[in-house]
């Protein structure tokens, strides 16, 4: 075999794909699992479907529309005979998904159908900083329950979740609005002809995108956007609604709508509307939905009604719902900002249609959990970085079989612990590896100590800390490496975790 | 808009991919916690690779190769400029990300690096009964480890990973081998010429997939294919080694060396390989492990030489093992069978080396996580069903807040609970909804109770019980609907859930 001439693969993942590793992978797993509590504890039922559907199944319902490298990674199945072999996609939500389960599966299922669920999401996107082609969403949606207490439901969850994965209650805000209410406004405003629903659907689109981008380009650059169209500070334009000064002041008037309480929030939005049938309705929704709330205990310290809230999503029909995160960070120019969205949600009431022709009226909310994870950091409130093992090293290559006997009875009384698997001839490396791993302590057995009926321990941590800044008193006082009798191997090394705990 | 022209699209996964409901998602979720628990007490930690890598980095490493429609499912990245785009593909293992991610972060990572990895995996074969092209894998591997006891260590972790998920001992057997001896045998039958490696290499490859199909095809099977070739029920011809009746005579004598005593299966293999320096190392690699195991107390009630396993893959350069669960369940047929493998692995010491042009040994073991929830529940070891909710049912629509308030007080006190959210008019409905979701209790508070500030508390479990059998008696005896005043709900429903959990 002519072995030098083949090209070696690169090591790599994929462009916009990365690992993750240790404490990255097991914070994000206790994080699923306590949202998986809340939302058990409020009746929905898990769900896992698999990465890949079928392009038709899938449908085209991504978010970010003006987005040119949305897209999905499709490929066509193998042909079979002389069938063309079916498009396959990985699914870039959870709630595409769910729409075809619900389909498919209806029959069997319990109506309404609470359902969560928890994984991977895909999107053949253009990679960017931080922006990654797979990711995590965590979903909860009902389906089949008409009533806007399944909103609220699914609002007091999202806070009761923040709560319980250790976002204080004051750090976080649950925002909700309603659909309906804005389809009023673009009725007064002149965007929404309720006879002929299609009309102007272009520029409600623009309006919904312009709305949703309020944090980022702030008032001003929302009316631009409302109006003739913006120019970026790359240069590039994006053309507008189209809409007239009198037009855009109604749709600017919502979006401020709110004010100090629920009930004068409301009570602004009923004048929006005016004779809009479609506004009211989302009004008297809204109400229902606060003082269902209410009832729950859920205040305005956790839910609000806030009609800046209008989610970018072409599908929703009613009520939708944000939660932000309230805090300040640093961004990495060492500026403070708000963190953001975390979660977002609403009510969809088409996507079961597409497959089988009725209605389906559903809502629910998706958690964006790598975000999530990366404000708790931000925060300080992560998890700890996972213990390192108690690394049990190798003094002599002959008696492996002692090492992982001591190995294993440390392992029997719940302490995590390994031997050294490297070339154990250099004692310092075997320090090294220790280190790199985090050990809180080493064992050393030699052929002394093990004439002696001993074995060392030594505390890496305080050995650390010594290193760093201890007097040569305090080093005598309590030196970081103890000589113990062998059989008294697990208790000692127990004591010394302990003591590095306390 | 033409809407009754368009198509609706099918409600259906793609063929040979499924989904997972409530207690298939939850028990799978334990399982994974508690094998992800040992592996972290043996010292390895957690590394998520995303579910797409390049073409290149995952090379072929495909297991059964005689199967022709095994693959993977890859496609084009889209153009970018004049470069044409990366091909990129689902991982269809979790062996091949780690060459990948240990070749890419090797600097960073500790040496020995012993990691645990757990997600599904992909693979384009033809789908069939029971066969699906997603599942789970659960894997630990040490690379960087030259010493068999890397290999020891993953057997004795094996096998107290089984136990912990609730195999008994005496359930399960972990049986190890080492391709060092089957090539010294495959020296003396004469197929393996050590100063020309590549020579009779497809030989090689037909008699190691012949042996590990001993299981099904029995002796004769193998010899046949071992020789000439096998014609199989259906009447298709698989070629054969082509060895002679001595040669096969030897491979046989190999597979069927074990005895009573891995003393005495040793002494067998050292005959059998002879003179050959190759099976000579391999039959002291195999005593050492032997070794290692004994001084963790693990028997061979546990884990024993057994030199007829093989592992089909063709990369194994050393030890190989594999854990059989060892008691009888029942097949589609009614017949008796044993349940078979539910995890394998062995050391490959050259799947670093496609990157970075060094050999880097490695061993590893992964477990088909779905095989073994599979097992555990044809040995009614499952997970409990998990419970449904309590049901707050809905008597007047216009006090959802009154129904909200009663759920969230039975969830705050950690009862699972939820109110009914679809059309209420029908109570009967409602409670084939408890029914369907298992309720163990429902709530009923009519205009009549609220005036008297009581609730009605029904008891699902005991209801049914009733209905099924009970005499009069029983049933005047012990009701299983009760009155109770509106702020015991909470200490009433829980006395309730406690009676029927006793």
């Amino acid at each position: 075999m002519a072995k030098d001439k083949i090209r070696r693969p690169r090591a790599e993942t994929p462009k916009g794909f990365r690992d993750y590793f240790g404490a990255e992978v097991t914070a994000r797993a206790a994080m699923l699992r306590r949202i998986a509590d809340v939302y058990h504890a409020y009746g929905f039922d898990a769900l896992e479907t698999s990465g890949v559907e079928t392009v038709e199944a899938l449908g085209k319902f991504l978010p970010d529309v003006d987005r040119p490298n949305e897209g999905v990674f499709a490929w066509q199945e193998d042909v079979e005979g002389s069938k063309p072999g079916d498009w396959l996609a990985l699914r870039y939500d959870l709630t595409a998904p769910l729409a075809r389960v619900y389909a498919q599966h209806r029959n069997d299922l319990p109506t309404p159908y609470r359902r969560y669920a928890m994984g991977p999401v895909w999107r053949n996107e253009k990679p960017g900083p931080g922006r990654f082609r797979q990711f995590y969403q965590c979903d909860a949606d009902t389906v089949g329950a008409p009533s806007v207490a399944a909103d609220a439901e699914i609002c007091a969850m999202l806070a009761d979740t923040l709560e319980a994965v250790g976002i204080a209650r004051g750090d976080y805000i649950v925002r909700v609005n309603n659909r309906k209410v804005l389809n009023g406004v673009m009725e007064v405003a002149g965007v929404l002809d309720p006879f002929d629903p299609e009309k102007f659907a272009a520029e409600r689109g623009i309006v919904l995108r312009a709305i949703d981008k309020l944090d980022r380009l702030g008032t001003d650059g929302v009316r631009m956007l409302l109006g003739e169209g913006r120019k970026d500070e790359s240069g590039d334009f994006t053309k507008g609604a189209g809409l007239g000064p009198e037009q855009a002041k109604v749709v600017m008037g919502f979006m401020e709508a709110r004010r100090d309480t629920a009930e004068a929030t409301l009570a602004r939005l009923r004048e929006l509307v005016g004779p809009s049938a479609m506004g009211s309705e989302g009004v008297d929704e809204l109400e229902t939905i606060a003082g269902l709330l209410d009832s729950q205990g859920m205040g305005p310290d956790r839910v609000v009604i806030d009609p800046s809230v209008v989610r970018g999503l072409g599908y929703y029909t009613g009520p939708v719902f944000e939660a932000e995160l309230t805090f300040e960070i640093l961004d990495e120019k060492g500026r403070a900002r708000q963190f953001g969205s975390v979660a977002g949600g609403g009510r969809y009431d088409d996507l079961v249609k597409r497959f089988t022709g009725q209605a389906v009226p559903a809502t629910g909310v998706s958690i964006g959990v790598d975000r999530l994870l990366a404000a708790l950091a931000a925060k300080g409130r992560g998890e700890a970085e996972a213990q390192g093992p108690v690394v049990v090293t190798v003094m002599d290559r002959d008696r492996m079989a002692d090492y992982q006997a001591m190995a294993s009875e440390l392992r029997a009384a719940g302490i995590r612990a390994e031997v050294y698997l490297g070339n154990p001839k250099n004692f310092g490396n075997q320090m090294k590896y220790a280190d790199r791993r985090g050990s809180p302590v080493a064992v050393i057995e030699g052929a002394d100590e093990k004439d002696r009926g001993v074995v060392q321990i030594k505390d890496l941590i305080l050995g650390a800390q010594i290193a760093k800044d201890a007097t040569l008193e305090e080093w005598k006082d309590r030196p970081s490496q103890i000589e113990v009798p062998r059989h008294e191997l697990v208790e000692r090394v127990r004591a010394m975790l302990e003591s590095q705990s306390s």
